[in-house]
């Protein structure tokens, strides 16, 4: 058909795992795995269901049309009534959804699609965490010029700044992992959130309707319930979902912002990999494609969450669908966006170069400037006065600033001019010393790498099998 | 595919004239008849193209195979090459995009969308416009109870708030029209804005290659154009665009929200289609399903919104792809949330229903409590003691609010009350002629409707294909 | 001045207590505060500090002179430097912030700010829930209707309506709780985060550099510290802060949206201060004008969190101020956004009025239509025929709404027409007795109001002072 | 007091003119005007309005205290009766605000407030442009590195890159225009919009309630109107402000980034005002600050575009306050940031400094791998075979960047490796002879300076005085 449009974020950048909690195939599965599990709970629990029902419902449930579905819905328009109709036309039964209103599926299943996704998103935030981990370990004493402002301000390690952003997103990953042990399931409520269906269809027994819905949240796999809740659940819930995914995107945004910097300095690369055109034509061109998608990524995320907060704290009475059609949009396409984002971090973690000498030349040019407190304090030492030393510091930094600015030379020279100045009483290999001794000082910077990599290392043993998740290929 | 995810704002609201628009399909189109102008252009301006090659390309244009494209990209990495592979491997030719770099093509073709679909909202926001102004005008004389914080507090017609929110309505798309008359087309600029590749082209003739340009603009339907642009055009005109929608969208969000309102009073409903579930099991539940789409399409778009606005203002140098991701998610789902938002809108007016008698009924609740000056004012005309008088008139209208509040009473008898306190003097009949005046009397009500009507018969007259518009049928 | 404009949120609706903790005077006395404590944990570790200096600066630290800082600000162009100066000059000594950058200062007290600020909201939330648990409790029992798509719907109680928007707050303040035990503070990490000018101020010795740090950390009562971190603190910690806040105040949001629904239908009003303006003249004006204000709120904190997601992800390096206007903003008036919306919340939930007449009335007018399934169900255990009752019940059904809103009928009068049916076999009486028995049938919502008021329970044991907290005067 | 909390935008970064116009005091003075042209407006079309009394109103108009008001506030629990009374009994009489609701003057007062705010921040945007219009006349021909994913792409002029975001500017400016243009107050329309109040008070003459009305909008100097209205004026047109304002915003920001990136490449400084610290002491750190004031003055009005949005298109009936709050933030400072933005942009913009050595040396590092395709044709043309030619120029190109990427070389010395080649025929002179000429062709960029500082030509000679407007001086 000449307008079909695919999802864009499904179909170019979420993997296989993901598209599948989301797709509507997947969804119809799901609803019919929950249906038969409630089916198979009112059974136990009393309700009389006819020997090899469930089975017949069990042996079509992958018998998915969603073409048929939808012909369905074009009738009805109602959209569960239209899925109730297939299942029931295909195992020839009608005893699903029973007691129960469109909303004790959807909310339950729509849950689980986002608890699972946020479990999905949970592996590969610990993978890159992994990769984070290994990269700031390697760097760790590569020493570089850290720069507040976008301008050189004191020396680090290159292995402390890779640890700076893994820190960043690390903290998200301690916000995911509260939102995944807290997050609470709907459970089945009925039209109003009474339990009042259940509690009908038990001929009054609320207790049998509660154990009922206990038996569903075993079936979801979600610990924590709602209790007193209306139609939906509340709406801030997705907020708080897509804020954290906000979150833990967050130390990758930061981190692919600044290595689109240092790729303009040349200082380190994304990498590539084989085949992407343009890398041998112009082999100066670094582009920071993956990362400038990363922070792409983000911004849309954060449109999302605009999204989900425009839907929190709007619920009028018992609640209403004008949520619906932003969840069917923002729930699906935040996490697809999300996948993407962590796709493309793990591939720019493992492709990634750091070009050594180019951070070494870079760092000699601002080190002396860096460094002219140390040498106005050994000039001191070595018994020039205090003000004079001073002055002349100040004038030849100055001066060099100024020259380097206007052409005059190219490289920064104050060393030499230093060494050539009677005031100062420093020969060159004195000034050399403290340059040396300057560029290997980053303070705590290798301490804070072992820390995070020792922390790093705590999450993924209790995630062994999320460490070794290795990203699809990319586009 | 199990894992297959199509664009659900596409799929389930928008209409085949707005998905064609933004398909994968349509797009390739409208790229390869972009590059077949380039191509007449630069023949015609002098560049050698061999007999042939043009009709060759003509002839396969509409041979488009999104999945061998794909394939393509998979192995280039770089989506643009991979489309030119396709269209020169089908044509048998390697003429197109000469002198051209990927976003001299995608640019121009992304805002032609862009501008093809502002046209098409325009149309069906001129046919909604169409549908206020009718229901106002059938509507325009009968008196209703205006609501202010939710509460009774003047009287109004119903006509009057129809047109409220039709002005509103039209405030959207008078900036909608301003936006297409001078919305501005990037052009072939080359890789960093200067148009140096096509001068190289030209052999230095930049006089040719503004020449082509011009004949680009031309063959795009757009007259305004940038000149002293980098790569990409600035993404602050995506701004522009998303907040001119989410502006045209807004009148009808405020009307959706007050037909929800009036829905739960019985006062009206927004009509039903014909084989909707739960109309006649439930004759009372006048759920507002479409209104309540508006308004979340309403909140899609403004985080389609906050999308646009994250990358306007964040252009470093003559541009990247930070924005690519983005913007390939934000502008169609933006006009498809926007089409099925009119689609929902213009479907909504054509099936709504006012229930006049309800009406009245709420008019006759409240009235009384709404005219207690005019009362107070005829009372002394009468010959009450002003002050006995306004004392009578408080003392009973608190009674009667309390009276109802404590279900003393079930109706508003103020009026009853009233004529039997001797401090008034006035009679039944009196006062009865006082609510008959004050019903009838809701000030400019009327002609602001006749206004308003005017307003869209000129819009109409100058798009009278606008008007004449017919949603087609919703879920 | 003519021209002065104070801060709005600060002037009309915050409290003195949280004013405090943003205002000016209050920041530059947390900053000499911890100016102090540096200090003397730097004496305390060995840096030489001569006699009688810390208690110099003790002695002046609480006076502040706003206006002398800002000149001060106007000629160094720099606000820490011009805060040292003032500080310095009132005590006659040079002794603080050694070894400390801007940022050691700033970003710590900036933090303490914030987490102070987050208690705070904690108290008044804990009061809020109390609250809600105290109004849920006394209507635990008042059976009403419950409206989904703003539409009868089903019976439910006052009170689980109630405790249902408590329950999403309960969610918030849960998130919360969370945040405020994992909130961590920068520390004293220097220009870049490496710690180096405090380890050279100790003389290469790392140890008390982070000894230091530990102190410093104790002195803000913050647990929790960054480690690898930047010349600030990961801006999306904000970005947390800001989405708790507007995920606690959802509850909130969605309760005020319902309540302004119910006083539209006179069921229930948030009360009034005395000396309000219009109640007595217009006695059925119940404005919601603080519920309103409660929703404004919500819309103002959701604008904070766009800028503050605005920073997330975006930190170049290791940092800069392009977030400093920013959180100039941001943070304050997000917390006096809060604080406004918490003081107005406590304050409805103390005057709300529920109608309980009204309330019933509107029960009795809609639950005829609720039970028909049971009128059908007692239909045919009386012996009708389920067809001929099912057939009965839908024509008296669909007539009755048809006449209410054509004003043939002003009350739901189904009952007296099932009743005159012979095709149902059902009197006047078993019909009534249908009625209180579906009226009285609420399902599990008096059960889930005691669930409800018992988690608040466990909350309030913890946080006893924060249930007794009482509002101050709204405007 | 020592929690008074000032407006951090009004005082750190707004003007005098700005200020002026939303103070307390400023606000209550535009009132007390438009309720004496009310006034007046009323007297001359009949209503009896006794001598003296316009009189003693305007001698008493200027009479502001602000704290008196405040404490007639919490009483009367109603802003608007607070100022009413306030300035009655000032004056001793009680003839304002007759047939008038709050409404009337608050919706009035305000639309005027953002009106003369839209014409200050028009004057100061064609003041910067004015000055990107200078800058990039002096830099027309400075030939520079163009950068595409932050990496050199091909060559343009320094003048061309600040046109480019000039030119950005100039189409929000142009949206800024229009928006002046069409902008409509809200007029005289009374409770619910429907002029009865002034109708009734000019006994049923809704004429003269019309002449009235145009009267009032010649005193407020806005020339176009809205008609059926309700209460409020749609809430959207707030958002059609801030969205300009944003997208005014936009090139601004668009060329603080960019700046910021060139400082760190050192290509250019922001400049700096006398007395600034840090500049001496550390001579090489070009810190940009203004203009990551300007990116955090944008991420400030995209927040507030949040909250403008979150009102759009949420109107319940004929309006309510549950705006009001939000509106008393967003207005006023969104338009305080964006003086604070305008004036940050002037003084860049008058003090920025470009280092053309730098951006030489930087040029002369790319322009070998920019022009290999010259390299090419010319080698060609001189003898050299296609094939072997094209192998020669890729191995060097791949061998320099990756020396340079190692170490080996520090500059790009890709020239001497191809003049030393024989495969390629071509001498030192020949190449030098390309570079030369490749970095003089920047293609149309000087054409495209010139185009745009004709057009900010046009635009200053309508406004003559805005371009003379010099900023104030900054923190």
């Amino acid at each position: 058909m000449t307008d079909a449009i695919s999802n864009v974020l499904a179909e170019r950048y979420a993997t296989p795992a993901m598209r599948a909690l989301w797709s509507g195939e997947g969804k119809v599965k799901l609803e019919r795995d929950y249906w038969i599990a409630v089916l198979k709970g009112q059974r136990d629990l009393g309700i009389p269901v006819p020997d090899g029902v469930i089975e017949s419902y069990e042996k079509v449930k992958d018998q998915v049309n969603l073409a048929s579905i939808m012909e369905r819905e074009r009738v009805t328009r109602h959209d569960v009534k239209a899925r109730i109709e297939e299942f029931c036309d295909l195992a020839g039964h009608e005893h699903i959804h029973k007691g129960m209103t469109s909303r004790d599926l959807t909310e339950n299943v729509e849950q689980l699609q986002v608890f699972r996704a946020l479990l999905e998103v949970r592996k590969k935030s610990i993978a890159a965490l992994s990769g984070f981990a290994k990269r700031a370990a390697q760097c760790r004493d590569i020493p570089m010029t850290a720069r507040t402002h976008n301008v050189a301000a004191q020396v680090t390690t290159v292995g402390k700044r890779i640890a700076m952003f893994g820190e960043e997103m690390l903290l998200g990953v301690e916000a995911l992992n509260a939102l995944i042990a807290s997050y609470p399931a709907r459970g089945l409520k009925g039209a109003v959130g009474t339990r009042l269906d259940q509690i009908t269809l038990f001929n009054g027994d609320s207790a049998k309707a509660r154990a009922l819905e206990e038996r569903i949240l075993h079936h979801l796999g979600i610990h924590a319930s709602l209790d007193a809740v209306g139609q939906v659940y509340p709406r801030s819930l997705d907020m708080q979902v897509v804020s954290t995914l906000t979150h833990v995107a967050s130390g990758a945004g930061s981190f692919a912002k600044t290595l689109r910097l240092m790729a303009g300095h040349e200082l380190a690369s994304e990498g590539f990999a084989k085949g992407q055109v343009g890398s041998s034509a112009m082999p100066h061109k670094m582009n920071s494609r993956s990362c400038e998608r990363i922070n792409g990524f983000h911004v849309i995320l954060k449109g999302y969450l605009a999204m989900a907060a425009g839907l929190a704290g709007d619920q009028w009475n018992e609640g209403d669908v004008s949520c619906s059609v932003v969840r069917r949009v923002m729930l699906p396409d935040a996490f697809l966006a999300m996948d993407g984002l962590l796709e493309t971090l793990l591939t720019v973690l493992n492709q990634m170069e750091v070009f050594e000498a180019v951070v070494e030349q870079e760092l000699m040019r601002y080190l002396p400037f860096l460094l002219t407190t140390t040498v106005l304090m050994e000039a001191v030492k070595a018994g020039a006065g205090r003000e004079a030393a001073h002055e002349a510091i100040k004038e030849h930094a100055v001066a060099v600033a100024r020259d380097m600015r206007t052409g005059k030379v190219s490289h920064n020279d104050l060393l030499a001019r230093l060494a050539a100045d009677e005031r100062l009483a420093l020969k060159a290999d004195a000034l050399d010393a403290i340059m040396a001794q300057g560029k290997a000082n980053s303070g705590d910077a290798p301490q804070q790498v072992d820390h995070f990599v020792f922390r790093v290392c705590e999450l993924v043993a209790k995630h062994p099998e999320a460490a070794a998740y290795e990203p699809g290929s990319i586009l």
